[in-house]
Order: structure tokens, then C-alpha cells, then sequence
């Protein structure tokens, strides 16, 4: 099966979703290294624009994705993972989920969740997985 | 707020979720007059990378996304749309989601879900929407 890496010069978006409840955690991007890396170890890598890196989400953290299962779409450019996601949250400003904040009608954008953890203590200075 | 289109060439990612079985539909593209027409219409609008124009999901088929909520995630650079989707599923291929497909740690692609409807009905020959 090829995906169709090449739509975002190199790069593929991969949504990742709790198994258990269906709740949407985050998406991040993938290049052909992160996916072989997910699916040799189980656990999400993704590829870093803004560090230009592989990352394995959790390495910082401890809050690793433990892929269930790997879904592709009809376009073979997009990918869903079913995780169980260890630890309190994935995102690294304290929540379970990265779409903590509602996108109103008029732009602004408000917080719907309850912080799960405090990232200070989790991420300390060192950056964000 | 300001969402961070530039990080795409002016496109944000929007994955879309059925509000009420909290299954992945699809994932797709919007800019800025995506995302603004989704807001004032209520339905979910995407702009097309291969064909270069910004068209209302279901313009076709009937099969429109109508909006519930519009999640924004941590980093303002990906978008989470929960809908009642309307009609029998959203894939040009026949199927209620786009991710119908097991991707095996072989490469192999399987589909796991069974046709909604009849895609040659719905579409003819007029492209996918």
C-alpha cells in the first residue's frame, strides 16, 4: 500500500483517537520514518515541523500512545489511530485533549475542558511530547 | 483568534466527527473562506488541493456536514468539527467514513466496513463531493 506522502512534501496528517471513548486527543504529521518507527514499536512517532525532527510522543512525558490500530483513508493521504493513551493527558498545556477550546461564531475561542495536569511539572523547560 | 494557516500554504486541517456516534469521518482542508462560509452557513465547506477551489462538502451528493461545534486545538494549527452528518456516509467510495481501511503493520490495506451506499448512484460521473 503506498500513501500518498508526496500531497504534503513528505508528510502525511495522522488524527489520534482514544479507542476506549472515541474522544479525538490530537493530530500531528508523519513521514515514512515515524510510521515504520509506530508500527515497529506500537507507540506514535511523529515527524516535528518546527524542529524538523522524529519525535516520539511521550519521550519527555512518559505519556506515550500505544496504537491499537491504524486506519487509512480512501485517499491514502490521511491516517487514524486508535490509542490507548497512557497518562493524564496528551497535550502539553495540561489537557486530556489538544481541542480543549471552542472555536465561537465570532473567532474567539474558549475553554471548554478542565486542565488534567499541570504541564509545568511534566515538561519542565525541556519543550513539548 | 487567530488560527495559524500559514503553517499549509494558507490550509488548516479539519478532522470531522459524528457528533453522535463519535466516529472519524474524514479529515480535510479548509482556508480562510472554507472555514468563514462553514461558520455562516452551518455546513462544512473544504478547499479542494487537486482542484483548486473551495466547494461545500455534500454540493453533490446531498451528504452535508451540518456543524454542531467547530474544537480548536493547543497550537491554533488544526481544527475538529463534530457534525450530524446528513445522508447514508460521507466517502466518494461508498462508505460512511473515509477511514473504512485497516492498515496492517505489513503495508496491506483491508477494508473493514461494509458499503453504506452505492457511490455510482450518488456521484455519476461528475467527480466527488
Amino acid at each position: 500500500m503506498d500513501l500518498a506522502f508526496e500531497k504534503l512534501d513528505g508528510l502525511i496528517p495522522g488524527v489520534v483517537q482514544d479507542q476506549r471513548t472515541g474522544e479525538v486527543l490530537m493530530l500531528g504529521y508523519l513521514n515514512q520514518d515515524a510510521l515504520t518507527l509506530t508500527q515497529q514499536t506500537g507507540e506514535i512517532h511523529f515527524y516535528s515541523r518546527s524542529r524538523q525532527k522524529l519525535w516520539k510522543k511521550g519521550e519527555t512525558s512518559g505519556h506515550v500512545l500505544r496504537v491499537k490500530e491504524v486506519r487509512l483513508d480512501c485517499d491514502a493521504d490521511a491516517l487514524l489511530f486508535l490509542v490507548d493513551p497512557i497518562g493524564p493527558g496528551v497535550c502539553h498545556k495540561g489537557y486530556r485533549s489538544c481541542f480543549f477550546r471552542l472555536l465561537e461564531r465570532d473567532g474567539k475561542a474558549s475553554v471548554i475542558a478542565a486542565r488534567a495536569f499541570a504541564p509545568e511539572h511534566v515538561y519542565g523547560n525541556q519543550g513539548k511530547s
